[in-house]
């Protein structure tokens, strides 16, 4: 069965602004979503931020196996009832991936617990991005570097957690470096940061741009079935039913078959 | 100069609890202050839930070195905006100390983004630390394993991010096993869980115990200075300002001194 | 394409004691590659350190996606090329899975640069597993934890490496605790360390453990194509071939053309 | 006390070249260990691949709290019993920082159980580093950014295992990138590598990368006692000395108070 794939998109810009509506007549993320749908393993739809719920009710992340998250001026606006669904969609293992000035969505804030800020520069500089972690599925295929003639530059420090792997890094024309490809797990659901993708550039008709796309929804896609009911309770093991036969000794707070405290 | 340290207590149940009062007569948070400042490297002092701004104002944030948290069935009157304005203060640079049921405080899930569940029973049982970073800073001087006669039950999976590190893992009577010393880092603050500590039993009375805390208050302890300003912002980099000579090229999306987008 | 898969195994006790052969008649490694391939996804055939080269010519290692390792009372026999090479496969992209007393062979100690020593105990005694990285694709289609009723004991400290992840903790009848299931990436190659596995009991016969194996094999396998020519080798980047126009500056070491020291 | 520090120097090409000679008249090793000795906290003296046993007898080991190492041309003759006791020093707690062309030696090679290559040019190009894990120990009292003016260029992919942290990241003019500062732990050793410091460049009088060094003897400096005995032994625990009581069960390989198999 094909990868249940979700690209959300803000869909600001490109009513907005001619430039951007140029290079992507239908949408970022419909740019996105048909380039994802060039690989047979991948069955990608759209969603943006002026449908109901976001186009993300519950029962359609339940159905999503890989969500793709791009936005930059209207982080604000998306409500946070939404993006609390979201993180525990990616906690009982969902993938997600984040690009761009998605760093400062509050779904990849939330999931980070850090700042995420970084600095840049819109100058349509060279990015030349060089994968440091060789062969990684989300590399697969791609030569050692590529470059991106025209791109927004994104500078450290990248207020983020330590990734579990750092899969690129930028050369920026300006005199920048940047961790371009950082991987996460929160729960049980795989998460990747990808750089690239300043709205005013062809960046999501680059090929390279494309191929890290497709592998890393494969990568983010998580085998095992998703974690089913309320994926933040922690329940109490009474004592009979202990693995190993133990007798309940010393003080108690807790009264049996309570509920734990939160 | 000693590490200016700061063991905030949330002093509900031993307010409350003739068991918890009995063990902890001046509070959980005084006993383990006392027990830091045993160690001339460190000067500890305390702060209460009950207290103005739960007795952590931005001016005294600002001074303190690295915080204790231990917060059980209060969790949710913490108010949020001191949760964030701890979050800052890790994020600038401040150590960072989460204990025992602090595993579902706002400000340890605010850091981990990540639901922070575990399963749980309270019956008195043994539990016995293993070492599991050899020499690690904050095992330093324990043997390889250490034991807490009676002590809650935590058990995995525990719904936190891998850590840098895992220095312990503890087993337990019941059959459980956990990992019960993780360390972090968020932004330019070193944060370190550690599980034991359940309020019914002398856990911060124990030497070991008591070791391993001083040892993560120095380890916790950032010797650089503190960021200062706004730890969130993300400045940008003007192309006459950029550190190689470029010329601006392409369309652009924000004006010259715009501030970005969040 | 099925993953092609090469179970090594020692092949000694199997063939000098009576009750390793009698739990395994055709062998462990012949055991562990029929539970293989029950998965039509898995191809696996196997390999020992009797036969020539120890069954693991270059030619084979170049077509082989998966290598899993078992060997307890001849690490010492096994040739130091046969070791390298073997790492050069790895580090090439060829996954390895390392088993129980595998943790003192030569390509794992290669592999990890550290002692991967541990404690030990032959009693027969339970051993329960516990998954530490919820839903992590090795542990799909697990229960939280599982047991093996028989199982020698590893205790802590473990001397190897940080992992990348964690996914399983063993608790032990006799009080320890063990870091079962270890992930690591060497160059290209994925690596996992998995505890189970004493020949005197039928761990290999385990469903739980089979469906390890399985799992971890997929995850071992990488996608992308094998590096081809010396792994190992630093190429020299001439001036007139850099990405950026430089001109060369200051005083110099080597030569147009040298090979770089090593 | 003082860190006891010793800067381990190949001392070839201060011997043979003569614009190494110029740049580093007493050699680089000791221009290190001067630079070092500015700090109080650091007390460092100097080994040589010509001195008996390249300056490195086990007593003087066991007295050293962090060991630099700095080789370039004769990695090849530095003897395997050295960099086997190397390791088992930095196993049981020594610190160690490895420099520039330091990522060939044996020792280093050693310890990451990877290729450890790279890509390089000799051009004299200017190599800006940027500090990746903001107020990193390794990186106090840095700004975010600082450049070398002329440096050897080594590129991306650097085929070593994925580090505990990321703190610097180099730029290079040329338009390569490399992640020039890398921690690690081995045993109970910390490890750090470092890439600035070509020998025909003056480098190691940089004030910046003199920070950088100090601040990484204290961070790699383990306040845990060294481990004692043989570091690599893996003891057997008695089932009569087992910390929860047990009974033997089942078949046995061993004999009792065997040693284990290696």
């Amino acid at each position: 069965m094909a990868i249940r794939t979700v690209v959300w998109g803000e869909n600001v810009h490109e009513q907005k602004n001619r430039i951007v509506a140029g290079v992507y007549p239908k949408g970022m993320h419909q740019a996105i979503a048909d380039a994802l749908n060039q690989d047979p393993a991948i069955e990608a739809t759209t969603a943006t931020l002026q449908e109901p719920e976001h186009g993300l009710p519950a029962a359609r992340l339940a159905d999503t196996d890989v969500l793709l998250w791009w936005g930059h001026a209207a982080h604000k606006e998306v409500s946070d009832e939404v993006v609390e669904r979201v993180a525990e969609a990616v906690w009982s293992g969902m993938g997600l991936l984040v690009l761009h000035s998605g760093h400062f969505a509050k779904i990849f804030k939330r999931l980070m617990g850090a700042p995420c800020n970084l600095t840049w520069r819109e100058a349509g500089e060279r990015e030349r991005l060089w994968v440091t972690s060789r062969n990684h599925p989300i590399a697969a295929g791609l030569p050692d570097h590529f470059e991106l003639e025209q791109e927004e530059m994104y500078g450290e420090p990248f207020g983020v957690p330590e990734p579990l792997e750092t899969v690129f890094v930028s050369w920026f024309q300006g005199g920048e470096v940047f961790r371009s490809g950082l991987t996460y797990k929160r729960g049980a659901g795989n998460v990747f940061y990808f750089r690239p993708g300043h709205e005013t550039y062809p960046t999501y008709h680059d090929a390279n741009v494309q191929l890290v796309l497709k592998n890393a929804v494969k990568w983010a896609h998580n085998p095992a079935a998703r974690v089913q009911g309320d994926v933040t309770r922690a329940p109490n093991v009474p004592v009979e039913q202990a693995l190993e036969s133990i007798e309940e000794r010393g003080p108690k707070l807790h009264h049996a078959g309570e509920e734990g405290l939160r």
